[in-house]
């Protein structure tokens, strides 16, 4: 039988959202694995807009996380407050500014950071009902929140973010770009993709790992 | 010797902007292959702005097509006004309805469209210097523009659509989602991806496709 994977997306674009690519290959992994996707996003206005052709923030711009996600979505996206852990069998979070920025505030916060409380709800739920959690890139920072202590994950090898990761309670992993790291008792696969690719084939190499074996811990 | 393929993106979204699964799969496929990319896009305001959550006009927004497509390429994006047929191989573009909002004006003119003034300056440079081209969902709609009456192309199997691209002076073949049509003695390859495609993986199947295709013929 198929599993059913949420998706859960934080805009669209690298600085501002979720990173496109690692969103389009993971949706693209679980589309060719044969598992039903749900896409999901928080229903709540971006941190901000940034202009991806020069960096800078685009004053007086407001976007919405979930009308953006729409765009990788093709416009099948659904407000996760309404979404319930019962209906899935894993939750995969790409990566991109936007899960520091939209998920979370740890590019505002670091160590320090809050999760949105509907994203925080969700995968606490689907951590205690014992479905698969897969993060990718920055989205591990969340790791220690859902999980609490001691919980293993990577972003990578960025020296001060697997510190502010560690200060959060998580056990930080240095892992390769097309490697994965496995909390097997928690079910939580982590992979750094864009934190260390340095192009998109790079970055899916390790993606396709992790939904792999999202896939085979569901 | 690694061939140098330019991708003409339209914006940032299926609805307004180029389709982004068939961009990223684009990039992907090119990356693996080992060729060398650069995004392009012509430095102008999009049509309008859809709300992707919902499918309506965002009244009163506006975006730029380059900013917006500078999103799919992480940054990093040309103006296609200063690009130079001389420096690449072959070029590629993705579809979406930017393809024939922005690109072209096909979705308010049909077979009197015209096409952006920069965007067939270059298509139409590289067809003369001999490069290969590849079109994908909507974009062939543009093929006749680029290379004049008799050019063979698909863009699926829409009887209307179809009928469009045949009133523009090509010649419409049609194709399956998984399948491409080649203009061997033109060097024009296309494949109808979202034309037809039901989900990510048979668009990737044709766009994958097209992607080898445009690359041996390079």
């Amino acid at each position: 039988m198929s599993k059913k994977v949420a998706v859960i997306l934080a805009g669209c674009g690298v600085y501002d959202g979720s990173e496109i690519h690692e969103a389009v290959v993971t949706l693209l992994s679980l589309d060719r694995a044969g598992a039903q996707v749900q896409c999901l996003a928080p229903n709540v206005a971006q941190m901000h807009v940034i202009n991806h052709a020069t960096g800078e923030v685009a004053e007086g711009e407001s976007r919405n996380v979930l009308v953006e996600a729409a765009r990788i979505a093709r416009g099948h996206v659904a407000d996760i407050a309404n979404a319930k852990a019962e209906d899935y069998d894993a939750v995969i979070v790409p990566g991109g500014f936007g899960a520091a920025k939209n998920l979370s505030d740890f590019a505002v916060k670091g160590p320090e950071l809050t999760v949105n409380p509907d994203v925080l709800a969700f995968t606490r739920a689907m951590q205690e009902q014992g479905k698969v959690i897969g993060l990718m890139c920055i989205a591990p920072v969340i790791s220690a929140a859902i999980f609490g202590n001691g919980v293993s994950c990577t972003i990578g090898n960025d020296p001060d973010t697997a510190a502010a990761v560690s200060q959060t309670g998580a056990e930080h992993m240095n892992c390769a770009v097309d490697e994965i790291v496995v909390d097997d008792a928690r079910k939580l696969v982590t992979t750094p993709a864009y934190m260390l690719a340095g192009s998109i084939a790079e970055a899916a190499s390790g993606i396709e790992k992790l939904v792999d074996k999202v896939l085979s811990l569901a």
